[in-house]
Formats: C-alpha cells, structure tokens, sequence
C-alpha cells in the first residue's frame, strides 16, 4: 500500500485519515477485504448524514448506555473494522459497563483472531472471549464460522453491542431473545432494522461519546438509566436519520441548481 | 479470501456478484486496496438510487455517447476497478466511438499496468496505451504518479471518459480544457460536479447501455448528435439524481415509520 498523505486543510481529512487507518490494519491481518468494502459503504451514508453526530444518534447513545448498565450479562462484539478504528474505546466502555469482551469474527482465521486479540490486550482488555476453542457455541441457523460464539459470552449473554455488524447475525441474535444495541452508519441495513436500538453514527465518533455518557449515566444510577432505556421507539428513532438524511440531499439538490444556473 | 456462497434468490444477489468480481480482480492485483474501499462507497449510493438506471442516467448516457462520437481525439480512461468490471463494454465502446483506450491508474506500478493491459487485450483491445515509459506526459497541478499521463492519449485528447475517477484528476483535465465525461455513483462527488457531463449510475450497469446507445446513435450521424450534446444541462441532471435519491430516502422513512408503529 502506497501511503497517501493528507493535506490537514482537505475538507475531508479527518474520513481520509480513518481510511489510512483501516487499510494500515488491513495490512497488519486485522481487517478483511470485506471489511474494506463496508467500511467504503459507511463512508457514503456518513457523507450524505453529514459526517456528525445527530440528535436521533445521540437519542440511541443514550439509551444504548443505559441498557448495557442495568444489564445482567452484557457483552461487546468486536470485529476486524472494530478492533481497528475503536478498540481503546470498546475496552474502556466495557470497564464502565462491566461488559465482556468477546472476538467475533465474520471470517475467522487463527491468525485474525490473535491480531485482533493483541490489539484489544494492547488497548487494555484484561480478558478476551471467543478466540479458538473458547468459541465452542453455535448460534442456531447460521452457517459456518461466523456462527461460534462463547458460552461466557455471547451464548449467554443478555444484551449485545455490536459495531458494525450483518444482518444475518443481528437477527439470529434478536431470534435468541437478546437485545441488540447496533452502531451502523446504513439506517436501512437489516442490522439497523432488526436491532433493538440503532446508533447511526460513525463508530469512530460515536465510540468516545457513548463510553463518556455511560460514565455519567453511571453515576445517576439503576432507576435512572432503567427509566431513559423504556420509552425508546427505534423505529422512531431510525427514521428521524432516514429523515435527516434526505433534507441534506434536498439541500444539495437546491444548491447544485443554484450553482448552475 | 473466503469465498462467500451467494444464495441465488438473495434479494442484492447481483450487487454481491459484482462486488465478488471486484475482490477476485484484487487478488489478481487489478484493483488496489483504496478501489475496494470506492466501491463500497458505490455500493451505498447505488442502493439510495434503487440499484437502477434512473431518467437523468438515461439523459447523460445518451449526451455521453453523442459526444464521444463527434470528438476529434476521445480517449477512455481505464482504471483498476473499470477495467475488473467493464472491460469487455469499454472495448467495444472504444471500437464504436473511435476512442483510444489508456490506462490510468492513481496507484500506478509495473504489475498492475501490465495485469490491466493482458485484462484489456484479452478483452478485444488493439492498442492500449499510457504503459510504462508511454505515459511520459504529465497533468499540471498533480502531484505523483497519477498526473502521467500518454502524449498519444489523454495529453492530447478534446473529450476523455472517466469511469470512477478521483476528483482531484477530473479537476485537472477540466483545467485542461478537455470535455470530461464522468460514470460516478456519488452525484455530490467532486467528479460528478466538475465534470461536463456524468453519468449516475453503476458501471456494470451503464456500460452495455453507452455502448449499445452509441451504436444506435453512430446511425443517425453527426448532426443529430450535436444537437443531442448542445442541450445538456449538467447542473440540472444532477439535482435530478439527488432529487431521485432523496424521495427514496423519503419513502424508506415513511416504511420505517408505518411498520413500527
């Protein structure tokens, strides 16, 4: 890979530079190809949101908070594009949460899952789950390797994070009664639809922000946090996004025709 | 790279077909690693479209196929990801228009000039130009490598098709006062906005269609086809992309809403 540099004033340095990020961690075994070509997916839809944290996303940070703090067994998923753009803040969410940390990988390899496990014991995890024969559970209807999950963890879980995640997977987790927390830049993905709560949002802005308001809603306590969890309809929530997005491509739109004109 | 099994009535099985066409010509050094990440990006714009080739697309191909057709000099600018997906089309197009076939790549190395010249001559190409010491020409303004360019080519060319250019280059032969035709899923890109005339639409797509167009169109001689390239309204044609893609985005919201509630 040809290192690419960014001049700092180029409008979109800061999506470019989590770009170089990812294919650095492509390089290093981390990362798959498909990884490549989702993350180009959300590239797209976080262009056409505008590229920042909106109200609906912080809506659902909040609530995504709250349910993994009053949780019983939760656990955060980490993949290749996870591990590579926000495994400090995944680590410390979960030191927050009391969540575990579970490797699931949609192409498991031996050696994925050990790159993936030393970035995650490098960014301050203290124990992983889910890497070889630990992953010796099967979620049911899905095939191959992209169906092992922990007993520690995934299996028995009651809530589950998972940044960046497929449709398939999402659903045979709701299927198993599991509340879904999601964090997808693609509202109308399955895995946006099917979750239980839906945070659209870059994973590389939305990581700091929902680690931080877990510690304050830490401190605000159990009835607190059960209270902002209830009232949330994702549905609502992920059409606000939808909405948002097509008034920036109606703002688009009217400046491309007044431009020309 | 795992070979993924794609299930026949899968509702996005063509787009999955295409994107493993792409990962294959990765492996085959054709594509680099930034052309799987832009088609991730196309992916994304292509389902906001309706996977289809919309009214405006219709417009600009037609537009396109006319002006390549009553150039003095076109060329057809050939990268690692048109040439994995629209070898074949580009070919015949070049045949149809009287355009010359010139690589360019923004990753430029030996292997891959030679991996994408054996594609396009195995393709039906004759002469393939801007390889090694060839493009021995260079764009003002750009930096690198993906300013070379061929004195027999593009250097010398008054219209030039750009299927998925950068930005960056299609601002530089615009500078150059070379008639830009641009293919770009991406309607708000850089590409789509300065180039004179784009096409909205996936490649795999559009090209046989161009291709077939400028055929039909070759028929009706050259008076009818300035007359079909001095009407054209850029500007106008990519507020309709963007207008297409923002009602979608309205009735997905409205689904989103009436299925939850």
């Amino acid at each position: 890979m040809i290192p690419v540099r960014i001049p700092s004033d180029h409008p979109r340095a800061e999506s470019l530079h989590v770009r170089e990020k990812l294919v650095q961690a492509y390089s290093n075994g981390i990362v798959a190809t498909s990884g490549l070509i989702a993350h180009g997916r959300g590239e797209a839809f976080d262009y056409i949101l505008g590229e920042k944290t909106t109200r609906p996303a912080r809506n659902a940070i909040e609530v995504a908070a709250a349910i993994l703090l009053t949780a019983n067994s939760p656990v955060i998923s980490i993949n290749g594009n996870t591990a590579a753009l926000a495994a400090k803040d995944m680590v410390r969410l979960g030191a927050i949460t009391a969540s575990k940390i579970e490797i699931n990988l949609f192409y498991r390899s031996w050696e994925r899952e050990l790159a993936v496990k030393k970035l995650l014991l490098k960014a301050g995890a203290h124990d992983v789950l889910g890497v070889g024969a630990n992953a010796s559970a099967k979620i049911p209807e899905l095939s191959s390797e992209r169906r092992r999950v922990d007993p520690k963890g995934i299996l028995s879980a009651d809530v589950v994070l998972v940044p960046l995640e497929d449709g398939d997977r999402t659903e045979a987790l709701v299927r198993m009664s599991k509340k879904v927390i999601a964090i997808d830049l693609n509202p109308l993905s399955r895995t946006a639809q099917k979750a239980n709560v839906t945070i659209v949002d870059n994973l590389v802005r939305c990581a700091p922000l929902l680690t931080k308001v877990a510690a304050s809603l830490k401190k605000k306590g159990h009835r607190e946090c059960e209270k902002i969890a209830h009232d949330f309809d994702n549905g609502r929530n992920l059409a606000e996004s939808i909405i948002l997005m097509k008034n920036n491509l109606s703002t688009l739109a009217k400046a491309e025709l007044a431009g020309r004109r």
